[in-house]
């Protein structure tokens, strides 16, 4: 699974503390007398996957650096309605005021992946791999993505910028996938991989013969996409796209393409319950 | 309806076209030309409440000063499926580059617009308003709470900093009501109004001789509810809160309560479907 | 008393800081050994009231994290000319380097302190508050609030964002009173209040009906002050404002206003004598 | 003249602003349309002389590019009770929200400019300047020391980053003024000038012999400052400093000292007053 | 050739006028009139490849937005000792005030840029490309990269976030090349190519075997690379690495590799020698 | 020698690792286990002089707060090929990920201090000192004149803030040399030094009447220059300018200038050879 990079996720915490709190919680600060230290559980009130245990915790730590964290479970893991989730000891101010936003990233975070699991889970005996897309919720790209992994799905790539994806549009503009995969070779250094978006056998043949990385299989359906799959015979990796429904996941997957990208894993989340409760 | 806070915004936006472009949209800056300009067409794939055209428009505009952007409808109204949302003209690149993130804005917002209207307009012949709740997510509350309004809603504090909100634990720590009132009088500004959490009526008693100025019924039910607002009398505003759903929010509302905060609205979101159609 | 809320006032110590010592302090960097340290005293050369130890001690914090900070008085408390107010040990060159800015803040921020305490003292056997206003030295809004707080004062809104203050602009342009306040309700969220200003009853009427919170009586005589507060009768707070000079003071809370802001605690500051020596 | 550094103080005026408005101005934003436009005219309450007309105008542009600023007096210049200052054309909500900023910076510098220029005419038939010194509000300094300017004094070092300056506590480490100025030497680059500060005529021998550029006269009585600038007989600039009184003032610059330094003239500043009024 | 993100550059050119600016350029402020404005030229001292045009240009347009800047040579071309390159017209001040840093860019880039066209050429009429290498001056390393792929090589990966490459160190970890690239692959999105660096055609063998995107042959005389070449057959591409002097490159590139990556073209940089001469 | 002031380069530091870790070391991240800790070796490769270990230090310190950090040789020391130079125990991950950039630092900056030893060997018995230039690679402006201290040179001005230096293009607009002395005087701080840029003995004599601090002799040949010395007779510090190459600058020193200032020192630098040894 995909590790958390810890230090580009900080500003995110960063900020969201500080759209929370502004100049200050008035009401825990006023109340709470500032060296008072105690302890809350982390529960699941629902069945599902956790994700985002370690954002819970800076969101803590970054209010008091000596909060003491306990886990009872890794992210990607299952736990069932009642289980204990994670223990947290420290300053009791910082417990109340991180409280909603340890909430926040850890409720979304572990909706993605338990979604995300259902769909891995219903091909989990064939080769394909579930992906994510870049239809995730502004400024969490990678909170989402991470969660996506940690549901056992497979990281597409994060943005614009590190995998060349030629579209539709490009296409039309460079006036063939010919055109414009040797238009790109040049401009990018040799770190980088080309997919091509396809529609017809005749584009999947043309992405081909460019030598395209991976070949994206849009809208298409199953029959066709079997027969794609059928003609690119190992010369590229294949992802189909476009409608993934999990009634319909299997037989796409059937086709032997290695990918199927799936944006309601990080458009459309069910935040899952977990409350959180303080000791007194 | 509130105005929405484009300063505020924009450091959201520009974090969100930076995770998503990095260094660069390698793709559409090596096959498109940078002087290409081109028009694009915004439409609704579904019926709903439209939120975050500022924001869209926002989005190009970081990427092209020079965008012109047009809007058919205005954020609150509805939509149906077919209805052209928006138009926008501008530099090619900056339509292709800017597209994935102008609709992960418009589709949240709008999809949060959408599922406020629905409880809104459920009791509009009645004087309660529905609230929004701190369960927004990370780093977008702003937006999340301006989508409320935009839907019918009415902005609960913003955050911790803005108003107090004395609940559960804090009492505990303070002994009771009273104590906790008094004790964060003297330590606030003028401008700053006290909400009191309760859960029993003897609570609500207590609140209002301290002096609260809004009193949360928390999780009790339709019949005690009736009671602590005939109680209350006008001494203070009424906010019911806990397990809000849809079919039980007309009875709640017919208590008398003034407000009626719902964290799902903000927490478990469906995006609304939108499309974004580039000419060639 | 208001707490300081160290988290949003360390970018101004770092600035200052930044703007006194640039690229380095030249002189102690180049003659006092790294590692030596030693003690520091300060002491009141005058009599008033102290305020903004922690902001001194964060100044010394910053340039050396190891500083042993003692003090012999607290914010709020008053010294007299001669009197020991605190003891810093540390590394040499951090006091040396530190001494300006945490006397240029200390020195101001007491100064407001003791200026606020004589306004204070001057009616403590009334219910009036004395509040301070947003003629502050920019930059320094929270220090000089809090300082007003330190010497008995009480905090109006902090800025622009944290209450509706409608002025005599604000009103001639809605129409009236009426018109700006229903005008403004459904704008803002449940959390914020409503401060009208007025000159005349008619309009202290007006605004009493609009349901304002808080109503002001602006630069109006003694005698029209006392019918406003009459009319009021508590159905909102009262400030008064405009030229409450030290004189006139007593009076002015007399006639049983709430509040009686004064610009001159802030705008116009004599820094007090405090003197830091270094033991070598 | 000193000419102001806009570049370095927009950061200020930032802060400045956002400290006061932060989210937004509430009761502006909901009140006034955002495309009205007016006009506004700042009228000297008293005479004394004008610095800041500079940032009181970036405050405005930093709310409207547009702002049309007129001004009919220049910094430096002096004015009379009733004098107009300035006229300013613009969005009608920026001159209601940048108001209070404006006059807060200047009423300040101009409340120094006025009090600098006291000190200055005292002595006008002498050779000798009157400095300012590092006892200035934090983050203001370049602001301070720029009112001190438009007043007619000279800039002493902006920081600790600036000049050598060996004081007391250098020298009784180092050993002696002739071990502390050849300690450093090799240290600095060959821009950097070294003041001495001295208290004996037996110091200022010895900072002369050093190669001192400026020595300084702490505390000394008007006869040994006399002696002291008959020895350095022009090999150094002198600089007299300590409890420099208006009455004083003449006596001591009469000895022939180059520079006298004055604390007061930024940590005690009484703010000029000054008037916006806002056509309707 | 790839193109300049100026985008990403932005905050490097605003660092170094930063480093050289300071305050201001005293001399400059206090002896230009500020509304002046003049035309300067840059001119080839020696033969050369040009690059960072757009870079001095956003040197002086930083300092002026009005500036006008024309090119006489595109970057990636040829120049002549005496060859004009640029003409720039704008404010005096931001000619005299860029004109060091303007430079400082231009002439190191135009020196890689010139240093690595003497490689390239060598073997033009070979399928081999010129590599870079992460041995970059710190901070510059998108302008390092730039400037030789203006003198025709091409860029390496930008760091270590966008290729995957296995060196010693990992596989003495991992056990041997099949752990660790096996071991790398799920924790990676889809879009990351696999490099792996070899000493041994054992070792090349089990690169192959293990799925390598790249397999670098480090410090093999040619022999063993050619080997390398024949076995890997055209199963992923091949660089070559080590103490690729002009001398020995044409050899190298005989064996069939696709790729030499050479550390001196940006560790050790020969300034080329232009200068600016402004009119008066 | 000058101090490294480690505040100042931190920035710096850390922009050289964002650009080469960006996200994160995908390979090192993927392959070494996260608490794993070794050791590693720093070796010259060649004769020269030591510059940038406290920055080396800080590349791996900011990877790994608990770094150990050992160093065999100070900066400014000679080391000659196969010398120990540092080690360094820590995070494994640390050591590989910061490996590039701690020799990319330390390596040129080793690279400055040698050539500029060779220059300053080559005249130490003489009074005369080197100079560094402004001629620095952007954005390491401090680093540079650090080495060129750590390699027995003296630093000019930092930049173009910190001291006046009046140039061909400054006296043609204001005239001549007592023009634009006397015009920037009353402008400037008394903190700031003023140079004077001058090609004839004319224009010498003319400085030495206004008062220069320092005047440069640019471009004059060896008995113009002793004509100089000989006319300046002390009144001012000379510095001669203009391609000083190791064969003529013991002529020029021995002209009894004080200083020579070479803009090769840092504009064209040879890394010099050091390699990373990690144990495993």
């Amino acid at each position: 699974m995909t590790q958390l990079d810890l230090k580009s996720i900080e500003p995110i915490i960063e900020f969201a503390l500080k759209e929370d709190i502004g100049n200050g919680d008035i009401t825990t600060d006023s109340l709470i007398p500032q060296e008072a230290r105690t302890t809350a559980t982390m529960t699941a009130k629902a069945d599902g996957i956790v994700a985002g245990l370690e954002v819970a915790e800076m969101v803590f730590r970054k209010l008091d650096s000596k909060t003491v964290w306990q886990t009872f479970v890794s992210d990607g893991q299952p736990v069932s309605k009642g289980d204990l989730i994670a223990k947290v000891e420290g300053s009791f101010r910082a417990l109340l005021t991180g409280e909603r936003t340890a909430l926040n990233f850890l409720q979304r975070m572990s909706g993605i992946a338990t979604a995300t699991s259902v769909f891995v889970n219903s091909i989990k005996d064939l080769k394909t791999k579930i992906l994510d897309t870049r239809k995730t919720v502004p400024c969490l790209r990678l909170l989402d993505k991470y969660a996506v992994a940690a549901g056992g799905g497979t990281n597409h790539r994060i943005g614009l910028f590190d995998m060349v994806m030629i579209k539709d549009n490009h296409i039309k503009v460079a006036g063939n996938i010919t055109n414009a995969v040797n238009g790109i070779r040049p401009k990018i250094s040799n770190a980088i991989k080309i997919e091509v978006e396809t529609t017809t056998l005749e584009e999947v043949q043309e992405a081909i013969a460019a030598g395209a990385d991976i070949i994206m299989l849009d809208n298409m359906d199953n029959v066709t996409m079997a027969k794609a799959v059928a003609l690119i015979a190992g010369r590229a990796k294949v992802e189909a796209s476009g409608n993934m429904t999990l009634e319909r996941l299997r037989k796409v997957a059937e086709t032997g393409v290695d990918f199927i990208s799936i944006g309601a894993l990080t458009h459309s989340v069910t935040a899952m319950d977990i409350s959180m409760n303080i000791e007194i």
